[in-house]
């Protein structure tokens, strides 16, 4: 299982033992995506007596779910869909926490967006995507019942002081929600090489079902201490492969794509002076990964922001970045259709290169790579 | 009815006619409340028949309720509480949109904390209560069916292109939640004085029901072309009226008490060179009343952010800022037993005088004053 987009570190991802490999436990094929209706498990308590295809999760296959998170003093809540072809029961843990789906190697959370959560264009931020892919992996991992503390590691990897860190996610975004709109993630985790784990994400529309998003993350283990990286333990290994699947929604060409690095005569545009606040640490007093989108937004062209909706980006990680740090960030736009330096029409879509990097000695924190949609074609 | 904390601005509020006065629909005295079960109202559809004291919201007293956020196509659903004693139906609603209560005088809604909303000290940030503050009060105009955009302006605000402006807000958190704490906020607006409305909101802990933080704020109308105060109009009185429920959680001389005017030679922490973000903007491309927190935190000394908690603060918006405005924080502590400048030992409550101001003409934007409670005596 995996710690969410909490911590990210100084990575050597050269160093030998990082390389692709298989070994999972359970073959997909992207072709199977989407399916419902493969849960099995105990309704504890149903409501108007319905048992359908949904299920409460304190217990699942016979083994205790969401111990961690649900308050034992709570009564016990559910809710059930009205419409005749859709009778089943669902947890409030939906809400709340999740449910586990797909005989327990997919997790599904759902979520409102809130109306603090949308940008200017009144649509959900980016920023806010990788906020509620993070809450449903973090969720995951305390459901699961494997998490020793709150952020996603195992009890023997916090035996050996190790912690997951993600070194490279990649979001493609096809329709983005607003205020009020209803909408179902899924995660699931599998071997990526010997010494990786990758998490993938699906974002639904809740109602309609339609996929509108889908995610991918690469992950590696790191000594807390010493911040060296660490191969999986066998100890580790065996907790975590019984979740394991594999099944892939983006393909692993288009992820693994190399992200070029920026520099100050390849950057059209370069902010500098930017300062991480109080409010953008995590609980370990580390900028939160999901925060340096901000920072990439800051050196891209308003008129880009304002007339194109970010398509897909992938993050790099490479680095950590505590508070008192200065960062810049620095920007190249390309014209998709003719590789052509970007101007201001919105015509063609457009492609983008990113580098954050400290102000003091240029050291590089994350490169990024986006693809922008001209929203009058959308 | 009102807008959340969307937009403030330039504020001259020595204008006469925003002065105080009375003059309200119904009268509560702040003993009676947090009492419950006063929910009249249709049950459309009730899960396992049972009828208790909360309803689905969709029509309320035979008046359309919810319906500018419901999604038509979505199945109706409802959860029930499974306490023997708590026999009842509530709406799904509670957590997308919200319900009325108390004769539809208060506006209720649920929320679960999220990982992305906690801080360093794992507890919410007051940011995040102040988003879910402007979550409820928002959802409140548009579940009344006043709404005629998303933002909080009535029909016969719109005719006239009036919209709300915050002025001040008071917020006393007794106790910070932690991430997946269930909250349930009520909400509440009245007249407040001839030409200005109050919007209170209390916070509880779901299942204990204990209040854990209270809010209240002033408004006034303001026309969104000339940026020029208005008085309410009376088409516009007698649209917001029938909402009006005169109940204070917070008295009015804590709320109203004057806060100092820091300057160059007052303030002990000047943070200068604040940049706002694109993702700090609102749909009106101003900056989000929320924000001024984080940026006020920026000249807090780390030591108080470390060791104590946000107690209270009151915020006073006199100026709007846009995005290519630099700003200045400035901050001043006082320790609260003694009176004495604070030093870094935590054993006193402390209070702090703080403002925000433009960096080029030195223009004020924000005053605020803190309390803040030391977390070992938490």
């Amino acid at each position: 299982m995996s710690i969410a987009m909490r911590t990210n570190a100084a990575l050597c991802l050269r160093k030998a033992g990082f390389v692709k490999a298989g070994g999972t436990s359970k073959k997909h094929v992207i072709g199977s995506l989407g399916r419902r209706g493969e849960v099995r498990g105990l309704c504890v308590k149903s409501c108007d007596g319905g048992v359908g295809n949904k299920m409460r999760v304190d217990r699942i296959n016979g083994r205790k779910a969401n111990g961690v998170v649900v308050n034992g003093s709570e009564p016990p809540l559910c809710w059930r869909k009205g419409g005749e072809d859709e009778g089943g029961v669902m947890s409030v843990n939906d809400f709340k926490v999740g449910q586990f789906v797909e005989e327990r190697f997919v997790y599904r959370q759902v979520f409102v967006i809130r109306s603090y959560e949308i940008g200017p264009d009144k649509t959900a931020t980016m920023e806010t995507l990788m906020n509620l892919l993070q809450e449903t992996a973090l969720n995951h991992v305390m459901s699961s019942g494997l998490a020793s503390d709150g952020f996603g590691a195992t009890h023997e990897m916090s035996l050996r002081k190790l912690i997951w860190v993600v070194t490279r996610i990649n979001i493609q975004v096809d329709k983005y929600s607003r205020w009020g709109d209803v909408i179902e993630i899924d995660t699931w985790v599998a071997a990526s090489g010997k010494n990786g784990m990758r998490r993938d994400w699906i974002i639904r529309e809740y109602n309609a079902k339609r996929i509108i998003a889908r995610a991918t993350s690469k992950w590696v283990m790191m000594n807390r201490e010493t911040r060296r990286l660490s191969k999986i333990p066998e100890q580790v290994r065996e907790e975590v492969r019984p979740f394991y699947l594999d099944r892939m929604i983006i393909s692993e060409i288009s992820s693994n794509h190399t992200i070029d690095k920026l520099t100050d005569d390849t950057a059209e545009h370069i902010r500098s002076g930017l300062a991480p606040r109080w409010s953008d640490m995590d609980v370990n007093q580390h900028v939160n990964n999901v925060k340096y989108i901000g920072w990439i937004l800051e050196s891209v062209p308003l008129n880009v922001l304002e007339d194109y909706h970010l398509a897909s980006i992938t993050l790099e990680y490479r680095r950590e970045c505590r508070q008192s740090q200065l960062l810049e960030s620095l920007t190249s736009m390309v014209s998709k259709e003719s590789d052509q330096k970007h101007t201001s029409s919105c015509k063609t879509d457009l492609g983008s290169t990113h580098l954050i990097r400290l102000q003091e000695d240029k050291a590089e924190i994350v490169r990024a790579r986006a693809e922008w949609r001209c929203k009058a074609n959308a």
